[in-house]
């Protein structure tokens, strides 16, 4: 019998599963770029259940691999191909613990789908501010380990400026648990950032406390077709000083990516008479039921169009408008799918520079790659844009995009160190940016996460292969 | 020659302190509760020297205490009173690295004193809304190494939230630096956040990179006289509601502080005419010419006292009346020193029970300590109360402090862990609030700070003797 037999052996087997139809979907990741093996999938119904198994793989040095939605666009939830780790599903342990209105706070078993979350705190009156493209099958956990952004972080910060409590179950099975969700707490270090962006490599995260928002009372969401992109900074500065800063979202689409997505799918129709090169989508939210948001859009429009800023714009003028205009945002990671794929680069620099990073940025492009869709949109708000190349119409696909990760990414990425930016601004390492940091991560970094990785899981028990090595 | 002396003989001699009428200012604490000893401070004038030190007395063993201002409130900046600790004052690394308007973002020597920063950010037209009662003396370093909160953390949050970036020395003297100004950066693990609120036991911070925000061109400053303590979370949801989230101070202030301050004092005035148990000072503030808050405050007041939930309130007409209620609030703690001094509990708990424990806790207080003041006071918008109690006017007034210290205290300490709050919401641990954390601290915390201080500073030198050991 092997370690693994023995740790299986060791487990109620109501959380083991075995049968490779269904073990598939959990080997594969999110992108289909990776295929890993396992024995078995482990569906822990409570945290004792989490404990039981990392205790048990402690002792045999079996490795672990934690997963939620199985969302990573870095492979950080998958097993590796050589077939020798278990992975951990939190997907059992669903169930909100707590809803405390009065504190705007929720606590939550960390297997719980992003939506569901969102829903029960909805049900309740308020909002739960973390937004993002896969929150019908992302879970919660998952979206704190890999600390995710999303579309309104620019109002409400990444997923780590929500969390007010984790409870996680340590490489050695133990328990550190400091749900409590309060605003101020400095009673010693505060543990639970190590957890928060470490991709399940220090500790498996078993439920969550978050902030939560009051519901806004009046949005607004309009496109605007700008005149030029070195403008970007300077109409999210107006936008916030015209509505006391209420915007939530501030969404660059190039004209590129909007053209990709129109070609993709018949049902989408361009939102504005005038065309551009260089949108944005813009969307102000506030609690209060008095304050004209409409009114300070509509005023911002005229500010900008006086000043030249932009071509074109409009307001959405219904619900149905308003989803029109984010079902066209949200669409362009599927429609880079459709064109053939793209090779992703999830760039963040100052958000004074991030104008002048894209033009050059384009510029490389153009130069070492004719022919290349450079599929740009983002979270500009944040300094973050999702720079995508997309292979040509006519192009094999699968070799342009190998020649461009081969011969472009690396030239991107030195941009970006240039600027003193960052290759990851909301995506993580996971298995496929291990070697960025090795190359452009700042100075004693790697030497720090190390240290902590060796002390907190001396075994390298917990998502080994992932983030450090 | 002893290892003190070997560590001094190799350093410049430019940065080494050894008059004792100098030092004696880097060893006596704060508040004066604790004066340490040491043979020299040392006064580093760069990154490289601060290396310089770190190394050296890493390789005999020599601890270190970092200071910034020296403004602990748990002397954790003060060394020992056996006098085997060298002092590293940050004091003449002061300058403004980088101010970038467009990115909303400074970076600055860690030595700066925090008012100093905020001019010179104020100076290119935009706030740093770290602000503090200490701001004139205290300096950013250790405003981080204590994740300090302040009067407008329920707009802008504790200097965690602020924090970009940091320049640290690391216990045996190598360098992390990630001070690059971004807004979203998953690449790996999120390093930075160990040494914030880590009180200088982990590295020394040597420099530092902030968010900034917008300069408010409103300021409505009020002072209500509340019916009952109870609605004291529902009045913050309203004038958040009104104001569309505009709030960025919310102060709770007891009948008996407020007495406590105008005995103390003889300039400063009741600011109503109608008086009551419980205040709160509210600033509400927008970066919008046109939206008019102080119309959202004054339509705030109607509703509360249509509703009964206040009986009084008062808008500043003018600077100088906003200058003389902040006034007030920031007197408190002078208006203790005056009345014999206070022994203090930094509370916070879920801001839905903040009332609750308040009245609780003033019950234990009057069931076990008859005449003692309690003067209560502080960031109830965040939870956060400075529940402090004064001996009354004819006792023997350190007998009696002393009485509470070690009756009372931990009565109030275990209402507080049964209310899952925390012991200290923004003072930090320090020398004198490590045993709290053994008895109230969430499970498994201490065992994971141990870990950490243990790998990143095995000769333990850094700090001894405070936050872990």
């Amino acid at each position: 019998m092997d370690r693994i037999d023995e740790v299986l052996a060791q487990l109620p087997q109501e959380i083991v599963t075995r049968d490779q139809d269904i073990i598939s979907a959990y080997t594969t990741d999110f992108r289909r770029h990776y295929t890993g093996r396992t024995t078995a999938v482990l569906r822990p119904r409570n945290t004792a259940d989490v404990q039981h198994i990392v205790r048990a793989c402690a002792q045999r040095h079996v490795p672990l691999v934690p997963q939620g939605g199985n969302t990573s666009y870095c492979t950080a939830a998958t097993p590796s191909d050589k077939g020798d780790e278990l992975v951990v599903s939190l997907e059992r342990m669903n169930t909100v613990r707590d809803l405390d209105p009065a504190n705007l706070s929720a606590s939550a078993d960390a297997g719980i789908i992003l939506s569901d979350l969102q829903q029960a705190v909805s049900d309740a009156g308020l909002l739960l501010p973390l937004a993002l493209g896969s929150q019908q099958s992302c879970r919660i956990g998952g979206n704190v380990s890999t600390n995710a952004g999303g579309i309104s972080v620019l109002r409400y910060g990444m997923a780590r400026d929500l969390v007010l409590g984790l409870e996680v179950v340590l490489p050695d099975g133990s328990l550190y648990s400091e749900l409590s969700p309060l605003r101020k707490n400095n009673s010693g270090y505060d543990v639970k950032q190590l957890f928060i962006g470490a991709e399940g490599t220090l500790g498996i995260i078993t439920a969550v406390s978050l902030k939560l928002a009051r519901k806004p009372r009046q949005t607004v969401t309009a496109f605007l077709a700008l005149k030029d992109i070195s403008t970007l900074a300077r109409i999210l500065d107006a936008a916030q000083i015209q509505t006391g800063e209420s915007i939530t979202s501030f969404e660059y689409i190039s004209d590129a990516s909007l053209r990709l997505l129109l070609d993709a799918k018949d049902v989408l129709r361009h939102p504005l008479q005038e065309k551009s090169q260089h949108y944005v989508l813009l969307e102000a939210t506030t609690v209060s039921p008095v304050l004209d948001l409409e009114e300070s859009i509509t005023r911002l429009f005229g500010e900008l169009f006086e000043q030249g800023l932009i071509m074109d714009g409009t307001i959405a003028a219904s619900g149905q408008q308003r989803a029109e205009l984010w079902h066209l945002r949200e669409s362009i990671p599927e429609a880079e799918v459709h064109h053939g794929g793209s090779v992703k680069h999830d760039i963040a620099v100052r958000t004074s520079q991030l104008a002048a990073f894209i033009v050059e940025a384009s510029r490389i492009v153009e130069r070492n790659a004719p022919g290349a869709i450079p599929s740009i949109y983002g979270h500009v708000g944040d300094g973050n844009v999702h720079f995508n190349l997309v292979p040509p119409a006519l192009s094999d696909k699968v070799e342009f995009k190998n020649r461009l990760t081969r011969e472009i990414s690396p030239l991107i990425y030195q941009l970006t160190a240039d600027m003193e930016g960052t290759f990851s601004a909301e995506y993580g390492l996971g298995r496929v940016k291990m070697d960025l940091l090795e190359r452009h991560g700042a100075l004693g970094k790697l030497r720090v996460m190390r240290i902590l990785k060796t002390a907190l899981d001396p075994k390298g028990v917990m998502n080994p292969g992932k983030v450090v090595a």
